[in-house]
Order: structure tokens, then C-alpha cells, then sequence
């Protein structure tokens, strides 16, 4: 976990960055926490374990590019969460989807944090009191991932995402994921009070200003950042 | 967006309207901003721009009668906003809704947030930072769409929705609607606490009185307002 | 209501009830209210009313046990408001669901507290404006319910629910249903912040503990509590 966030700490400085890609080696995206290193440890352990686990979640949200899961395989508990708090999943449409935790009595209490509020509720609740696994068509139409594909066209169905966002300005996309994750937990009043002054400032910059430029002559954009 | 904002509040205090309805001229239902405008203006007038916008959009909420729109042909950046700040929205089959901003540079974040409270996180993600359309169908597979149908019985589906509510209190739905985008943005206790309130005092007005004793009375009920 | 909120109190209590059905006799699940209470009543019944309306249902967040509707039937109004306020819900295949108080001009503003929170915001409105119920199978779809089976394979449907988290300690059962329900209406920094204190205990307590080492031996775990 402290890998993967300084890892993203690295790229989010890196203007040839524009986009991330969660990937995974193995037949498994991530069954999460491992159990051998969680037995018979002291508190502070379970304290900075779960911190960690926080701390990477957010990261997600924080770091300027959009992440993206690629998911073949399961994706369990944390690994759950971990594809719950990308801002976009594209899954082979033999992966799945749980919070196992109630299983090994250790209820999946961070992961719920993201997962309900991707699916909602019920089906949350449902994940998490029973530990049954949700295939990938589920997530989708749960809306928990955005995209299912035949494992043979994960790597296109990633590529071809990824080419949507990359042909846009760099600096535009920061300023809309960070107003994106920070709106969404406002009431919708105070939501529309800082929105609009995201996007006032943003209509007047130097990417806007090209855009908008380039949409009234009919030509391509040349981003300034 | 001035002339709108202006025209819900001249109709919110008109007792002969029990529905608004807000339909289009010509090819779009809206494709929002216009960008011939947008191009060198001061900061100020970006300012004003999108409080005019933001203005417009809670306004829709404020009016005591439901706000229907409806749709035929696309609904983009600020249009696509104005969709998701109706109370109900009826679609052609053939309409369809974006969030293109960040082809231009401009980030469509102030329709995020009705959209992102719509159709929820990854979905509203993939719209904004993709800028792709999704159809009449996905809107309403993803609950920003109450109905879809043929262009053809737009007209009559508008026209049946709208019967269904005005065939009651255009006091009680004034009340109801009020109650719903306020309790909407509370924490689950304090909606409870909000709405229990309400709902106390509606059940002792003439309205609710009237229509409980008609109920027993096994007759039509006649509203006082 | 008072019957049902003390019948869960004192089941809250109870060893033995690791998880609660509410099931109904008669032909509906629940209509909500009887009207001819409801006729001619001094201010203070109606808040006494809704008060205990509003406890009841806060009541089945605040049980530690999970809290199951078993819906065959109609469940209207407060009926519907039940429906969405358990944990999980099964319905028979001709169950339907509504918020008709707008009927009756009595607008269903405590039932859509619940409800708005579990279908969203345009679903919700259409619900409560129009006052027309949906199906079972539209409320599968919009997330009001888990599962919907042909009626008589409602009793074995309920069953094989509750017999996937009977399976499971009642304890962390109990930490992750409350864990839940408070983080649920935090915004997302909050809520991590509360739930990996929450987590971090429960992996230190002697179910955690327990669970983990059955599986890292390959037993069945035997669960303290």
C-alpha cells in the first residue's frame, strides 16, 4: 500500500503523465490484506495498517490524473475498495466483485466507505452481510465499473479509455477531478457555490481560451497545458 | 438563462400552473453556453455567467410546482444540467446527453453536480473526462431519465405525466417538493427530524383533511388549494 | 408502530436473534397508515404520530442485528418507508411498491427519506408526485430491493439470505451494520477517518483473531460471539 501511494505521489508531479492505469500481475487484482502478517499483532499494527489502507484510497482521489482499474481477476475487501476508489474500472467479464471480510470476522468497514457509495445501500449492505462475490456484469449494471469486456480485449478496451481523456488538456482535467471529489460530499448549494467559481476561473484561462478558440475556427486545439 | 430564471419565478406564483413544463425550439434541446461569447471577456463576466447559471439551476428547484423536462435531441454541457436540475424529465428515443467540456477546455463543472447526484460517481466520471454522449436509453437505465419514447408520443407522454399530477393539491405537492430538495442533502437523523415536522402539519391541513375524508367517504376528493 | 419498535428493542437484546424478518399477515405487506385514525385529530396526535413513525424506523438502523423485509404484497406509504428502511429486502414476483400519499393529499414526506436515498432523486419524485406504485422487478432494478423470487419460493429465498450471515459472528456482524449506518451520511474523509478506528479495533478483537487464524490453518472458524 505505502508502494502504490508513493507511487502515485511520484506520477502526479509528472506532466508526461496524463493518465493512471491500476494494473495487477497474477490471477488476481487484489484479494487485499494479506492474513499471515494480520495475526497476533498489536494494536498500533491494525492502527497504521488501516491508515495506510486510508491514506492510499485517498491518494486516488488527490493525485491530478484520472485512475483507472484494470481488473481481471478478483477483486476482494481491500482490492474491493481499491477498485471502488478509481475514478474509472474496466473489468474482463470474468472478474468479481466482494467484501469477504464477514467471513474471517472482520467486517469489510473501510471498503464499504467507497463501495456504498458506488452501488448504493442495499446492494452494499448485501455484499458486506453475506460475503458473496457480485460478477462483473452485476458491478457494472450496479455501477461500480464502467466497462465489461472479454478478457482477450481488456488491453484495447483500457487503450481505447485512455485515448478518450489523453487528447484533452492535461491542466483541465486536474481542475475538474479535484472540483469532481470535492463537490460531491457538499451539500448541493455549497456544491454550486465553489463549482462555479472553479469554473468561472476556468473559462478564463489559457486552456479554456484556446479550446474555445479552436471550436469557433473549426480547427484542433493546441493545449497550452 | 436570465429569461428562464425570470420566467419560473413569474410562473411560481401563478395559481393556474401546477407543472411546468420546459421544452425547446429547433434541432437541440440545449447545447448550453454559447461559445461565441465566451471568447476574450473579462473575469467578471465569466463570474456572472455561471451565477447566472447556478441561479437558474436551484431556481428550478425552488418553484413549489415540479419541473418537467422534456427532451428531444441533444442535452450538453449547461443543456445537460438543466436536464438533471428537473424534477422529471421524459426523453425522445432519439435524444441524447453530454458532458463535452473538456473538448473545449472548460471543464463541465457546475453540470457535475445535478449529474454526479444522478446518474452517481463512476458513471459521471466517465462522462465528464471522456466528453462521449451516452443515448436516451442509458440515461434512463442510469436514472437521469424517468421516460423514453418514440418522438412521435413525446408530445403524449409529457402530456401523461403532467395528468398525474395535476389531478391533485397543488398545495400538497408545493409542500412535498419543498420537503424533498431540503431533505435531500441532510443526514438521514435530520432529515427524519425535518420531514416528520412537515408531515405533522400537512396531515392537519385542509388538503390532507379533505382527502383522508374522501378516502373514508369512498368519493372524489375536492382540493381547497 | 410502538409494537414493532419495542418487539426490536427487545430483540436487540437477545442472544439468539442474529438476524430479523419482518414479515406480515393478509394480503399486503403494509399500506401505512389507517386513514380512519387519521381524520379530525388534534395537532399534537399527528406529531405524536410521525414521531413514533420516525423512531421506528430509526430503530431498524440502530438494532445490531441485520433486519430483513420479507414483502409479499403491497407496501405503501409508511409501508414503503419499511421496505426501505431494513438492511435487506425479498419480495414476492406481485409484490409493488408506493408512496401515494399525494392521493390523499397527505404527501409521503417521511417515506421519502428512506426511499429518496435508495432509488435517487428522479425515480423518487416520479414515485411520490405521481403516487403510482412499481413492480418488484423495478424496484430490483432501482435498488429498493435485493432479490425477487416467483411467490412461493419466498419462504426458501428468506432463508437462504439469513442462512448466509447466521453463518457469521454475531459480534462483527453487529460492529459493521452500526459502522454502516453512521458512516453512510459522512463525507468521505470522515467517514474514513471513523471507519479505520472501527476496523482497526475489530481486527485486534477476538473474532478477528479467530477468523483469521481458521484460515490460515484451513478449519472452520468457532466464533467467540
Amino acid at each position: 500500500m505505502t508502494g502504490i501511494t508513493a507511487a502515485l505521489r511520484s506520477l502526479s508531479a509528472d506532466p508526461g503523465a496524463q493518465v493512471i492505469v491500476i494494473d495487477a500481475e497474477g490471477p488476481a487484482f487484489s484479494a487485499g490484506h494479506d492474513m499471515s502478517e494480520m495475526i497476533d499483532r498489536p494494536a498500533r499494527f491494525y492502527d497504521e495498517l488501516f491508515a495506510a489502507c486510508a491514506e492510499l484510497m485517498q491518494t486516488i482521489h488527490d493525485v491530478p490524473q484520472p485512475v483507472v482499474a484494470k481488473v481481471d481477476g478478483i477483486a476482494t475487501a481491500a482490492g474491493c475498495q481499491l477498485v471502488a476508489s478509481c475514478d474509472l474500472v474496466v473489468a474482463s467479464d470474468t472478474s468479481s466483485f466482494a467484501t469477504p471480510g464477514v467471513r474471517i470476522g472482520l467486517f469489510c468497514s473501510t471498503p464499504m466507505v467507497p463501495i456504498s457509495r458506488a452501488v448504493g445501500r442495499k446492494r452494499a449492505m448485501e455484499m458486506l452481510l453475506t460475503g458473496e462475490p457480485i460478477t462483473a456484469d452485476t458491478a457494472a449494471d450496479w455501477g461500480l465499473v464502467n466497462r465489461v469486456v472479454p478478457r482477450a480485449e481488456l488491453d484495447a478496451a483500457v487503450d481505447d479509455l485512455v485515448a478518450r481523456i489523453t487528447r484533452f488538456s492535461r491542466a483541465t482535467i486536474a481542475v475538474g477531478k479535484e472540483a469532481f471529489h470535492r463537490q460531491i460530499d457538499m451539500s448541493e448549494p455549497d456544491a454550486y457555490d465553489y463549482t462555479r467559481t472553479v469554473m468561472a476561473a476556468n473559462a478564463a484561462d489559457d486552456n479554456a481560451q484556446e479550446g474555445i478558440g479552436a471550436f469557433l475556427d473549426k480547427r484542433n486545439p493546441v493545449w497550452p497545458s
